[in-house]
C-alpha cells in the first residue's frame, strides 16, 4: 500500500530509491563463568584493538570524504579506546570479579557515566557521553562477534534509514552510495541535519516511525524540501521524482558556470559573496564555489580539538594558510567565541544557567586576556601575508569595543617594536546582540566595518534558543522586528561610510536575500553551499525596484507571515528553484 | 584598632550598633553504639516533633513579621519535617543497623542528595537541598542538644553577621531588635539581599571574612548604601552616623505625609505610581506606602507554593481579593509567566539549557491550555469585584498575542452564556522581548494597553543574565539602546492612543524617573518602598524640561556612563536624598 511518512524537512532536494535499514543489533550483555582469566583479559584487547583499526579506517575515509573538521570526532573515539584508564579498570574488573570482557565493558563505562552524572545539563559532556557509547557499541559488538551493519558492505545507492544518525554511520561509506537519509529522531538543527547537509544529500528527520515503517530494500521518495516520504510510489510518481531529480543536477551545472562571476544585480549593483569556514579544510569547497571573500572565519575548532591552549604559532600557521589561499581578497577572522555552552577543558568556567546570556565570546576575552592576546599576536603576524580583518564577537557596549581595540594597538605597537612585518587590518564588530544593533550609528563611528549575525541576533531579539526544539518557531529571520533591527544597522553603517556584512544563515535564505538587496547590505557571507543560487537570484534582482518591497515590509507588515507574503508577490518567479 | 570592612551594598541605609554573630555551631555527627533501639526511634521521633514545633512557631512569626508570601517556605520546611518517607527509612537505618539516630538521618539525607545529583543545575532543586540541610540542622541540633543561636534571644537591638542568610535566620527575631546584617557571602541579587530590602533594614554581603573579623558585642557601623562596615568607630564617626540615621527617619516622615497625595510633576504633568506585588498578603504595605493601583501582580506564586495545580475556585479567591481591596483603582494581572528555570512540581517540564530563552510564560499557556483556560476564568469572574486588566508575559510575536485572546474572547463567550457577572476588562501585552519593543507600533493597534518588563528586556537586549555575577555588569538599564527601546514602546503606545505603563526595577530607580518622566510615560510600577521616593523626587520635577535631556540621551550618549552623567547634570538637586 502507498502511504506517506511525515517528517521534519532537514536537507532540501527529492530522491528515489531503495531502503537501507541502520539499525542496531542487539548488544545486550549477560554475565559468564570464566575459566581462564588471562585469555578473557586477551579477549578484550583483541576486541579493542579491532575496534582502533576500525575507527581509524573510518577517520580515514571520513577525512577523505568530509574534510578534516568533520573527521575530528574519531580522534577523540581513537583516544577513548587507547585510554590506559580504561583498559586497567576493565582488566581488574575481569580478574577481580571474575567477569567476562563485555560485562566488565558495561560495568567501568556505567561507572564513567555515573561520575558525569551532574553534567548532563552540559552540552559538551553531552557530546562525551554520545562518544562513550559509540565506541563501547564497537568493542561489544567485536566482543559478541555480532557485526555492526555497515554501510561499507553497500555495493549499490541506497537511501539509509536510521533511528538517529551518529558520525561513524555516515562515513564509513562511499558517498555515491548514499542518497539520502530519513531518521526517527532529530530535527533542522540537530546533528544528522547538519551532517545531510554538510553532505548535501536529502534528509527528512524526526519521522519517529521510518525505522519500525520502512522494510529493507522497499522503494520510497524521499522529499527532504518537503519533510515527506512516499512510500511504494507508482510508476507515475517515480517518473516525476526523477524529473525533478534530473533538473536539480541540470540546475546544479548551470550554476556551476557561475563560478567565476562576480555578483550583480540586474540593474548594475555589485556585492560581495563570502562564505563562512571553521578551519582550513574548508578552503577548497568555498573556492569551488565562487567565494570572492571569506566574510566569517571561526576560531573555535582550533581550540576545542585540542587537549591544551593551542600555541601562538599553531594559531599562526593556520591564519597565515587561510590568508595566503584567499590574497588579495578579504579575509574576516572573528577572535574565539567560546562559553558556558562550549567550554574548552583547560579553561575553567562555572556551568551557568543560561550559557546564551553568559560569559562568553569578548567578554571572556576581556577577561581572560593572556588567551585573547596571544591569539591577537598570531594574527597580527598572519597578516603580513593577506588581507585581514579581525572582528570581535558578542559587543553590547561600546566601553567593551574600546577596551578590545586597546588590546589589539597595543599587541600591535608591541610587534611593530620587535619589527615583525605586518599587513593593513581592519578592525570591527559582529552585529548579533540586539544593544549593538540599536546603537549602530554610535558603533560605526569608531568600527572599520560591522557584520551582522542574525543567528543569535534573531535569538536574543525573539528571547528564544533556537536549538531548544519547543521554541524553535520563534527563530523568525523575517519578523518585522528582525528585519527593522537589520536595516537600522546597514543605514547607520552606510551613514558613517563603513561597508555592513551578515554573516548569519539568513544572508543565503532566498527570502531575505531580495529584502537584504533592497537594503543596500554589502557583503553577504554564508556556507558555501549556498553561494552559487545566492549569485544567480541577485543576478535576476533589480535591486532598486526592491526599495519598494522593503518600505512596506519594514512599515506595514506585522508578522513573518505577512512578509513572506510579500517578498514571493514581488519577484514571483525567482524563488522556485 | 578602627578597621573597614568592604563588601556588596545589598539594601539601603546606614545604621550603628553591636554586633551578633550568628555563626552555626559544631554539629557533626559521630557513630555511637546503641543498646536500645526502640529508645533510639523514639529519640529521633521526639527531636523531629521538636523540629516541627520550632519551625510552626518560626513560621508564625514569619507570617506576622513578612507576610505569607515570606513565611511559604516553612511549610515546605514542615511538610519535609512530617514526611512518612523520610522517617521510615531512618527508622529501618536505626533498627537494621543499629545506628545512632544522627548518624541515621544523616545517611538518609546523603542519599536523598545523591538522587538529586543529576539536577544541581535546576534552581529548583538546589532552593530544595537548601531546605534539606535547614531542616536536617534543626534535628540534628536537638538530637545533639546543641543550641542553634537563637535570636529570639536577643533582647537589644543588635547588627546580625552572619555566613549567609537562610529564611529561618531572619524571621524568629522580634523585627524591631534587628538593625541590619553583615554577610560572607552573596551579592546583591542573592537571597540575603533580598530578604533585607523586604525587611527595609541596611545589609553589606559579600565581606568574605565579616564572621571570622568581627566579634560579639563589637560596636560597627553598618553602611549599606556605599557597602562599607566600620569597626570600632570613634565618637566623632558615631555621631556623624547618628545624624544620618536621624536624617532618614525625618525623610521617612516627611515622605509618609505623601501617602495619599497623587503624583504630579513641578510642572503639572500627572502620572500613575503603581506597586507591584505577589500575593494578596503584599496589599497592606502597598496602600501604607500610597499605591495608586497595581500595576504587576505576578500570579506565579499560586501555583508554586501548592503541591498540585491551583483549582479555579481558589485563584478566583486571591484575585477577588486584591481587585475589592483597590476598587476603583485599576489592578493588572499577569497571566502565568512560569517556565524551566521556575518548574512546577506538577507541570512536565524538560530540562532546557538556555531556560531564559526557553518554554515559558505564554508560550507555555499556549501549549498548556487548560492551566491558562482555567487561569482566565478565574480571572473574569473576579473582574466583576474591581477594575481588571490582564496582562500576557513574554509576547513576540503579534500571533501569540491573537492566539492569547482569542482564548481569552473563548473563555468570555462562555461565561456570558452562562450570565456570570463580569466586569469591563482591558487586555495588554507586557513588553519584554526586544522584538516586542522594536514591533510597538503594530502592537499598539491590538492591545488595550503596554507594560514596559525592563527586567528580561534589558537581560535580553543586552544577551545577558543578571542572575549570573560573571555578566551582572552588562545588566544595564541606562544604556542608551534600552532607553531608545523604551522610548519607542511610550511614543508608539501614544501614537495609537494607548497608555504605557513600566514595571520592572527601572521604574523606581531614581537616574531612570527623570528620563521616563521626560518621554512621557504614564504608570510607574515598582516595590512598595520605592513609591513614596518616587512620587517625591516627580513632584520636583520640570516634565516638559526634561524632553531636551531625552533627546540628548537618545541621540549622542553611547555608554551608560554618559547618560547617568547627562541626567546628574540636568536635575543636579534631586537625586540625593
Amino acid at each position: 500500500m502507498r502511504t506517506m511518512l511525515k517528517g521534519i524537512a532537514a536537507s532540501d532536494g527529492v530522491v528515489c530509491g531503495q531502503v537501507y535499514r541502520l539499525v542496531d543489533p542487539d548488544l545486550t550483555v549477560h554475565r559468564r563463568a570464566i575459566t581462564n582469566l588471562d585469555n578473557e583479559v586477551n579477549r578484550f584487547h583483541q576486541a579493542l584493538e579491532a575496534a582502533v583499526s576500525d575507527v581509524e579506517a573510518i577517520k580515514t575515509r571520513a577525512t577523505k570524504n568530509l574534510g578534516t573538521e568533520s573527521a575530528q570526532v574519531f580522534s577523540a573515539h581513537i583516544v577513548m579506546l587507547k585510554d590506559p584508564e580504561l583498559t586497567t579498570r576493565v582488566d581488574a574488573q575481569i580478574r577481580d570479579q571474575q567477569l567476562n570482557a563485555e560485562v566488565a565493558l558495561a560495568n567501568v563505562v556505567q561507572a564513567y557515566e555515573h561520575s558525569f552524572a551532574g553534567l548532563t545539563d552540559n552540552p559538551y559532556m553531552q557530546e562525551r557521553i554520545t562518544d562513550l557509547h559509540d565506541v563501547t557499541k564497537r568493542v561489544t559488538a567485536h566482543l559478541l562477534r555480532v557485526p555492526l551493519p555497515d554501510l561499507a558492505l553497500v555495493d549499490h545507492p541506497v537511501i539509509v534509514v536510521t533511528h538517529d544518525l551518529i558520525p561513524s554511520d555516515t562515513v564509513s561509506v562511499n558517498p555515491r552510495y548514499i542518497l539520502g537519509f530519513i531518521t526517527d529522531l532529530g530535527g533542522r538543527t540537530s546533528h544528522s541535519s547538519i551532517l545531510a547537509r554538510s553532505m548535501a544529500l536529502p534528509a527528512v528527520v524526526g519521522t519517529k516511525t521510518a525505522t519500525t515503517q520502512l522494510t529493507n530494500g522497499e522503494m520510497v521518495i524521499l522529499n527532504g524540501t518537503h519533510g515527506q516520504v512516499m512510500v511504494d510510489p507508482d510508476a507515475d510518481e517515480l517518473a516525476k521524482a526523477r524529473t525533478t531529480m534530473h533538473q536539480r543536477t541540470v540546475n546544479q551545472k548551470r550554476l556551476n558556470r557561475l563560478r567565476h562571476h562576480g555578483t550583480v544585480s540586474q540593474d548594475g549593483v555589485g556585492v560581495t559573496l563570502a562564505a563562512n569556514i571553521g578551519t582550513a579544510q574548508d578552503l577548497p569547497s568555498i573556492l569551488k564555489n565562487g567565494a570572492e571573500a571569506v566574510g566569517l572565519m571561526r576560531t573555535e575548532f582550533l581550540y576545542m580539538d585540542a587537549a591544551e591552549l593551542p600555541s601562538e604559532d599553531d594559531q599562526f600557521d593556520v591564519y597565515k594558510q587561510v590568508l595566503t589561499a584567499l590574497a588579495p581578497r578579504p579575509v574576516v577572522i572573528r577572535t574565539l567565541d567560546i562559553g558556558g555552552d562550549k567550554p574548552l577543558p583547560y579553561l575553567k568556567h562555572k556551568p551557568e544557567t543560561n550559557p546564551f546570556m553568559g560569559d562568553r565570546a569578548i567578554r571572556q576575552s576581556l577577561t581572560h586576556q593572556n588567551v585573547f592576546r596571544s591569539q591577537l599576536r598570531a594574527l597580527l603576524r598572519a597578516s603580513a601575508f593577506g588581507n585581514l580583518r579581525i572582528m570581535f564577537p558578542m559587543i553590547a557596549t561600546l566601553d567593551e569595543f574600546r577596551q578590545a581595540k586597546a588590546i589589539y594597538d597595543d599587541e600591535r605597537s608591541a610587534l611593530t617594536v620587535a619589527q615583525v612585518p605586518m599587513g593593513h587590518v581592519k578592525i570591527g564588530m559582529m552585529v548579533e546582540v540586539p544593544a549593538a544593533a540599536l546603537l549602530a550609528d554610535r558603533f560605526a563611528q569608531e568600527v572599520d566595518f560591522m557584520s551582522i549575525g542574525t543567528n543569535d541576533l534573531i535569538g536574543y531579539t525573539m528571547a528564544a534558543d533556537r536549538t531548544n526544539q519547543d521554541v524553535a518557531y520563534l527563530y523568525q529571520p523575517y519578523h518585522p522586528a528582525i528585519l527593522r533591527l537589520v536595516n537600522r544597522v546597514i543605514t547607520a553603517g552606510h551613514s558613517a561610510g563603513i561597508p555592513v556584512a551578515m554573516c548569519g544563515e539568513m544572508a543565503g535564505d532566498p527570502i531575505a536575500v531580495p529584502l537584504l538587496l533592497g537594503m543596500g547590505l554589502d557583503e553577504f557571507s554564508m556556507g558555501a553551499g549556498s553561494i552559487l543560487k545566492t549569485r544567480r537570484l541577485i543576478s535576476q534582482l533589480n535591486a532598486h525596484d526592491l526599495q519598494a518591497l522593503v518600505e512596506t515590509a519594514l512599515n506595514s507588515a506585522s508578522t513573518s507571515q505577512e512578509v513572506i507574503t510579500m517578498v514571493q508577490a514581488a519577484v514571483p518567479d525567482l524563488l522556485k528553484s
